[in-house]
């Protein structure tokens, strides 16, 4: 990982916890490890200090580390965590309260409490909202994932035929994913006909037929940022009905889209997209409009009706309605966009040229 | 599920939770969730009472929810899961003290702290202790999940040919796994060569050589159970040193197996397949000698040098020594095995046969 990132990284979180007077954050999430270190691996924590970033790992990823994390200082516990991080914050002499991240598990949290000779505070989402504004690097990276996605995608619709299992389609995209070099970014879910009525259906043994329709919601992972695209698609001539739920899903994506930019209120991006199915007497889906994106595929903003709060400049969210009739049928289009000064930057294009499909 | 499959566990999570006098135990780790209510989503929480069990979940995945979980009381929420555990143990006037699992991470511990009148309290591993030991049910849904591994492993070798990639050979080994109907319990691991000195080196770009060896560490997830093996290959006659090395690991798999039993030291077994390690002056490794699996890829018990405990009749764990030599080679053999009163049993026997490929 270039240290100038990194740099700029702790800079920006340091000046968080210098306005929240914290001179020593725990950090146990790994997708905030990551952040902070460059560090890929597991089973490993973070201390951000005044000075510097240590990286607490073991043996098993004492190589991976030592390629990964040039800025930082890295120590090989043999210890649990909690020990590790105990007998670091002994040395640290300046170090009389230390701050763990609410993310933490009560558990870990009561093993640093017994381990470590100094004040215990909590505090959510430091690093996390440092993350949410992605520079130009974290950018390219899920607009990379975007195009992977849409490539898998692409040579996956071939197999997209009468007799195919939804755990086969499943399977097949993500070989093509990882031919392309990259992982899955989460679970694909790939649901036929009334399946999709389930947002998150677990793909199964359930086959295609002449008649039928194909929901698949997926994303790739690429140099750790992820991707998470959701496609309909029908297998000959769709029903009126579901054509018409598809375009009403299509429209609500428009409008939501269309609010984006920096400044905005995050609920008057999901009423957007709700008052379009509302309208046009559909059941209103009960999940969010969206969420953001980056190292984790869930991650700030989260677009929903009860959110607070506006949309800033550089953060990556997904816009993603849906209508779901259980028995029935479940329509969902997800994509991946960029809120700037101005407006918006969809980072899934080259994946929206895939229609409904009809053949 | 099976409701009396269901009730069995619940009647043992009882009795423990009764000497714990505790009348209600909120279960937050998904794991958890599923082991007692049978539900295999996520963003749901379940809540134990002397009379009930119940499960919080939200629109996405009530369909779901009544087809898996016949045995408890479904509640939708629309609010968040701290709220809609206040708004129950609100109704449930007998509650007086509510008790969190101690996974839960700090942010939910404090959002149901704020939200419910109610003592607080948190305990750990109380349905983990319970999960350790298998029914006849969940060892044949391991045993499965292994030789689904097996077959995906076989149908994945003769893929195993100069030039492939290790990103490629791992998606064609998940798409085999997808195949036949199941999933991978973690990322697929495979690493050519010296790669494979990092315990958990992620697939890349490097290609297989003529003269080259792989590991391959990978699970399947079948019925929501896991297995998790390591093979190693090699592509030609393997180097002397290599096949010392092999032969080491393999003897010390074997001497960490003979000792397992009910009622042995946990760390007994540990030693056992170190001591084989450091007679032969190769470097022990320093991760643990293997892990209880069922639901979770990891759970109780953990095998290593500092566990305290014996082990019990029905437990299901690995056994996974290696040897890591950073630049030039990594070998780690790991099979699933049951403890029983007499010994053991090894549940991935169908994938031993599987020996150091010499092609």
């Amino acid at each position: 990982m270039d240290s100038r990132v990194i740099k700029k990284r702790i800079k920006a979180i340091r000046r968080r916890l210098n306005e929240k007077k914290i001179n020593c954050l725990i950090v146990t999430k790994p997708a905030n490890v990551t952040y902070t270190t460059g560090f890929s691996g597991d089973d490993s924590w973070a201390v951000i200090t005044k000075g510097r970033v240590y990286l607490l790992t073991d043996s098993r990823y004492i190589e991976q580390a030592q390629k990964e994390c040039s800025s930082c200082t890295i120590i090989q516990r043999t210890d649990s965590l909690a020990k590790a991080v105990a007998k670091l914050v002994k040395k640290l002499k300046s170090v009389r309260t230390v701050t763990v991240e609410k993310s933490t598990s009560l558990a870990d949290f009561e093993a640093v409490k017994k381990s470590v000779k100094a004040r215990l505070k909590s505090v959510a989402n430091i690093i996390e909202s440092v993350r949410s504004s992605k520079d130009s690097s974290e950018v390219a990276a899920i607009k990379t994932a975007g195009s992977i996605a849409a490539q898998a995608l692409k040579q996956t619709r071939r197999y997209m035929k009468p007799g195919v299992t939804e755990n086969e389609l499943a399977g097949m995209l993500d070989f093509q994913i990882r031919k392309l070099g990259a992982t899955n970014s989460f679970d694909t879910i790939v649901a036929f006909g009334p399946n999709a009525s389930r947002p998150h259906h677990q793909p199964g043994k359930r086959k295609l037929k002449q008649k039928d329709t194909v929901l698949i919601d997926f994303g790739v992972k690429y140099k750790g940022y992820c991707s998470d695209i959701t496609r309909c698609f029908a297998v000959g001539r769709p029903t009126t009905f579901y054509k018409k739920v598809y375009d009403v899903v299509q429209q609500a994506q428009t409008a939501a889209i269309k609010k984006i930019k920096a400044g905005v209120k995050i609920n008057d991006v999901d009423a957007a997209a709700r008052k379009v199915i509302d309208e046009s007497d559909l059941p209103v889906y009960g999940h969010g409009t969206g969420h953001g994106l980056g190292l984790e595929i869930h991650e700030l903003p989260f677009l929903k009706a009860e959110s607070k709060g506006k949309l800033k400049a550089g953060e990556v969210i997904t816009i993603e309605p849906g209508v779901y009739i259980p028995g029935k049928l479940g329509v969902r289009i997800e994509d991946d966009i960029l809120v700037t000064e101005t407006g918006s930057k969809l980072l899934t294009r080259n994946c929206s040229h895939l229609p409904l499909l009809t053949n």
